[in-house]
């Protein structure tokens, strides 16, 4: 693996993991915009703009774009978080050329209003469909709740009335401010021709005007508070609990997770022994996410409605439990283990590596290697998490509920 | 890569594809067993028995077996096919000789009645959901339709009387007959350390008693006749045809799957452009599917069920067109590409290797290399594709369709 990078004149920057032993190529666009850097009128413009990205440029029709990716035998797709937007493919090293041609073209779409208006009926749906399933938008509000008008708890679907009210002009104005080629950067992992790709960027893209973006990064924590909303149709009861913690620069983000995996990891942690094994509760366990400046525990916990107020209280004590039960050096070399396969696994497929190192780049700026991550990840100690989580106590969480339960006094 | 193999004294057969460069290893016992090695009485007992091999043998409880794999960071998981059970675990190349320890040990289930039991609802919920989902079981049907009591026809899940009439005695009868050492291979791929890996086999099976399992191949084939069933709580109308097709040691299989794919690849085959892109169809599409002495083409149709004899009228244009539409040389082209890019990005995980390794020395007691795959779809030829269509042609095929239409004739 040998990291490379390059900067085009106008901003745009070309990065990858070359492996020559790889047998096939992930090259991708990653676009340092999504919910965080949506005013309110333009909540869900950076994920319908995804969907807009496939819908034809003015050298290629959306049939064309679709029959290119497909001739090339190429696995394409999108996505879009609060971070970031993705555009990516996996195929041959033989079609290296081919793509990042038609990788670019998209980056530079027509944005047509027929096509706007099409769409936004497709976006609609989506939004629906994400309210009618559990957890019911909740994990949407939960963020509201904790971080007020931050744009961190910009939800990246928008709301139906947002997205109703959006514009074509609206969008191509967004577009126009975060599409700008100093806020992209164009990424490969496995078996990338460098200098050939740097050459087919400057070619696709080197006429692409200069531009920045930037991304206020005001410093926001969570605000502890309670809530129960009732959703009759729901059979189960569910929890959602957000804590603060590390954030995704912090080097403390290797022992959170190490926290978070001991802790709640849905099989063999302390949640899962002290309420999935003995059948208490249908799920119940916690993760940690990281952004630039924001870092969250989130604590998801399902069960039988009447189950509740004991399944919480459960988890709340499991949450707390960090202080006076120290993690032991079993449940850390396990912890340890289980990431490390989870990370090694995912790594076998440049597609994986390609999230890594383009996510790593826009987050930090920086490259880290598989065995650096490995090496730090290996190196957290009991005493780490000792400190970790008392400068993030795990017990300090926002807390909402969603189901059936109309009678819930939290 | 290199493959190395090695028989155990008492028949036991150990193989593995050794890639000192991957960063996991992936293990699996596959068991030469499944539906179509059922008597009718015993129909569903494979795929019945696998979940039993999780639930404990004479050194360890069901939940030692959960709490090791998870202990191990592995992934792990099992499944039944008409010609395979397979049990594998993706790892990292430390737990090697734990991996090996744990997965043999389960291929020795204690088999306990009480355990019995209580799957026994379990597999019956799952017939249940199975029977509740489009196409509703006529795949098994129309199976059945095609070779009559021919096992390739038999339903690996069973049917709700079968698994409901099974004992457990019935069961351990299988289980004596089928999981002999000579009916099993041990197969590992990614960074193996082969020694080791044949020290730890005969340290773990070494005592099995010795034993061997036929398969009796009698010839069948597709006997092609129409059916249209009412299920008036179905929104879509399905239609699949079932056609004789290469089988899976036939050197003419690449041909069979480059045909399929030309004609009925769910992403621009002539399927495609003739039904989905227009709008005309939800899916229409066309796999190949290959067996010891049996070859399939498999069609798949959804739509609205007034289109039905349209959209079907259709299909079986499509299926015929080969002897007056030969393919074109940018069809063939472009369905290589398809192929090989499906090929070799799911190559690159141990576990996609692993059952490639497992699944073609079972089926064809021989290893051939991924370079020598690709070399062989290379090899390929438009005459090649008229040659395999004139012997197994398309449009000759038996049809059921399902879905709420009640007037339908075929």
């Amino acid at each position: 693996m040998q990291f490379k990078r390059h900067t085009l004149p106008n901003g745009l920057e070309v990065i990858a993991e070359c492996d020559p032993s790889a047998l096939s190529l992930a090259l991708g666009f990653f676009v340092q915009t999504g919910a965080r850097d949506e005013t309110p009128a333009e909540a869900g413009v950076s994920h319908f703009l995804e969907h807009m990205v496939f819908k034809g440029t003015a050298r290629r029709t959306a049939e064309d774009v679709n029959r290119e990716f497909d001739e090339l035998g190429a696995h394409y797709n999108a996505f879009t978080s609060e971070e970031n937007t993705v555009y990516y493919a996996s195929l041959l090293p033989e079609h290296q050329a081919e793509s990042i041609d038609l990788l670019a073209d998209i980056m530079r779409p027509s944005l047509r209003t027929e096509d706007f208006d099409m769409e936004k009926k497709v976006i609609l749906e989506e939004i629906e469909m994400y309210l009618d399933q559990p957890p019911y938008g909740m994990d949407d509000h939960l963020k509201r709740l904790c971080f007020g008008a931050h744009p961190i708890a910009n939800s990246v679907l928008g709301t139906a009335e947002s997205v109703a009210a959006l514009t074509s002009d609206a969008m191509r104005s967004y577009f126009q401010r975060r599409y700008a080629p100093g806020n992209l950067v164009l990424a490969a992992s496995g078996r990338v021709d460098f200098d050939a790709m740097v050459e087919q960027a400057e070619a696709a893209c080197g006429a692409w005007d200069r531009g920045d973006a930037s991304r206020p990064l005001a410093p926001t924590s969570v605000t502890p508070s309670r809530e129960s909303i009732v959703h009759s149709s729901a059979t189960q009861q569910y929890a959602l609990l957000l804590g603060n913690a590390p954030d995704g620069v912090s080097e403390d983000r290797y022992a959170a997770k190490l926290l978070a995996t001991i802790l709640g990891d849905d099989s063999g942690s302390r949640l899962y022994w002290r309420l999935i094994d003995p059948g208490h509760a249908e799920s119940a366990s916690l993760g940690h996410y990281d952004y630039q400046g924001v870092g969250m525990y989130y604590t998801w916990l399902a069960g039988e409605p009447d189950d509740l107020e004991e399944n919480l209280a459960a988890v709340e004590e499991v949450l707390a439990s960090i202080p006076t039960e120290p993690p032991t050096a079993d449940e850390l070399s396990q912890a340890k283990s289980k990431i490390k396969s989870r990370v090694v696994l995912g790594s076998e497929r440049p597609r994986s590596r390609l999230f890594h190192l383009g996510g790593g780049w826009q987050m930090r700026g920086d490259y880290r290697s598989l065995e650096e991550e490995l090496k730090r990840l290996d190196a957290v100690t009991i005493d780490d998490l000792m400190r970790v989580a008392a400068e993030h106590p795990l017990d300090r969480n926002a807390v909402v509920t969603v189901g059936p339960r109309e009678d819930l006094v939290l």
